[in-house]
């Protein structure tokens, strides 16, 4: 598959995969400073919590090389940082990226210096981000079983992270180990990145891949088609309530009702402490258009309009494991998500 | 609105609204056989159970009115209405309105006769299907409270009946006792009856309507912007399970996991006394390019397959109601719908 995150360090430019027009064309937004970043994040030129968080830690990078050039760099660069910690509101792990970046700022007050170390930790939370994936697909293998069938929602593979994925990484693990392993992948409307990202990046590998409509969800499970679910997550609260793409809620739901398991698989970054319970996740809301228009034809009646949540909330009750790179937290999640940040 | 099926007994031409292009233009198909007919139902031209029915009566007429030009019509005749008979599988109602009209053919041997019975008798299914639409509303208004916001799947609305519609027709019938109602549409993939048909006509008749994707489901009903759930049905089996639009299973489970009560709109002619539970109704299974193709555009990678159940079956034990012209079933249905044929 294509690199979709890449930095060029010499000419301080990040390159996109532009995920809204895949797998028909295959083309790079070119990022110059932090606000093209935001705007890629926005706009979901990338998407997925680990990329949006490997993003935006090279978008501190841009911002800052373009702070540099102002008087009062540091004034700058604050208010950057600002706009790309707001570019989207959901996955926390765009806050985290950015968090652990200020961290490193702390100690130093050269601006050239702190350039060359941000650099050094966005490539750092990059590497570590496969890395992290890797082991998560390592530890998640084993709950799919020779010849299953899992089902995704939404696209949490190589396109939404580093690379290997955090759900589909564990796909792509269990795979590795010798295990013959399909794939459903729910097209996830609007933006149809399972259609689009999930089937392209799976067919890529040659995964065995099969794309269906969100609403089939119970039907294939009510008729056997599918023996586990795995998802990825944008935010994961204190109480292993699941922020995550619009949709994983009711598929989490149907799971319960057929008695098949539902997982998710994130990195500890997706992991909020600070968020106690669910509610108190911000929902993203977006355009209705996105809704009802399909390559800028409306499809509804002029002047109807549409919900558009980004996101919903999977009660922790529903989960049956949460696949990390330090292993898989079972319920009760308070107390696990606890033990592990202790 | 517009009418969408018309017969013209003078032209003996069926007229019918093409449901595949609305609301962006209103054109008309014009069936001159049963063929026509077939063909107009298979391709989804027309759509909805019991507007299904109403197709396939006048179906039987444009059939017969071909036949009695060849020499022998008896056998003609009944291979076209082995023709129209198979145009789908799920729906009932078909094979219901075309059992009824071979009932009155039975007593009559002369086929221009026979052609003057049938137009009256498919008017007749036709102007029937309003009157029970109007009876199956007033029956079920009383289950929605002045200020709900009522959920609904896919198009049960006046363009899947000869007029008012079954789950429709219970919320224009609640807006008619003056009680303040709104309404949700599933976006309904992949066809988008809800997006397109459910929106165009609650807007034409200043329904408050807001379209919403499939998979919003959950978190609309968690987040309590939905109290009452009411969808049609295709085929209703005689325990109660219930075939429908792909998604309705998945609503229903949703509702029940919410405690909120999800409703079945439909005529007796929808129910199946042959058909013992919701496994023995054939599922239709359609073209994975359904699915995958946006105005002629594929979106998924090239060779990607995708699945394409045009129903599934809601388990009878999640049904809180059926809103029948009889009266509103309820469970245990075995017995309630033995008792309404007895």
């Amino acid at each position: 598959m294509l690199p979709h995150i890449e930095f060029d360090a010499a000419a301080l430019e990040l390159r996109l995969l532009d995920q809204r027009i895949l797998p028909s064309r295959r083309e790079y937004i070119i990022c110059k400073n932090g606000r093209d970043a935001a705007r890629a994040i926005t706009e979901m030129v990338v998407r997925g919590a680990p990329a949006i968080g490997v993003t935006a830690a090279y978008g501190c990078v841009l911002a800052l090389n373009q702070a540099l050039c102002t008087t009062s760099w540091n004034e700058t660069l604050a208010k950057e940082l600002q706009i790309l910690r707001t570019s989207r509101p959901t996955a926390i792990n765009l806050a985290w990226a950015i968090d652990r970046m200020e961290k490193i700022a702390a100690g130093i007050d050269n601006g050239k210096q702190l350039l060359e170390s941000w650099i050094l930790e966005a490539r750092k939370i990059q590497a570590e981000d496969i890395a992290i994936c890797q082991q998560i697909g390592a530890n998640g293998a084993d709950l799919i079983a020779n010849g299953d069938t899992v089902l995704t929602h939404c696209n949490a593979g190589a396109l939404a992270t580093a690379g290997h994925g955090t759900a589909l990484g564990v796909i792509r693990s269990a795979i590795a180990q010798g295990k013959k392993v399909k794939v459903i992948a729910d097209e996830t409307r609007p933006f149809l990145q399972g259609a689009r990202l999930t089937a392209y990046e799976l067919a890529e590998d040659g995964i065995d891949i099969t794309v269906a409509c969100d609403n089939a969800c119970a039907h294939l499970i009510s008729e056997g088609k599918v023996q586990t679910v795995i998802t990825g997550a944008d935010r994961i609260a204190a109480n292993g309530d699941t922020a995550n793409k619009i949709g994983t809620q009711g598929v989490a739901i149907i799971a319960k009702y057929y008695n098949i398991p539902f997982y998710i698989a994130a990195p500890l970054s997706t992991i909020d402490l600070q968020t106690p319970e669910g509610k108190d996740i911000p929902i993203e809301t977006r355009s209705g258009r996105e809704v009802l228009e399909f390559n800028g034809t409306t499809v509804a009646p002029v002047g109807v309009n549409a919900y558009n949540f980004a996101f919903d909330v999977t009660p922790a009750e529903l989960i049956a494991g949460i696949i990390t790179e330090k292993g898989i937290l079972r319920p009760p999640y308070p107390a696990a998500i606890a033990a592990l940040f202790d």
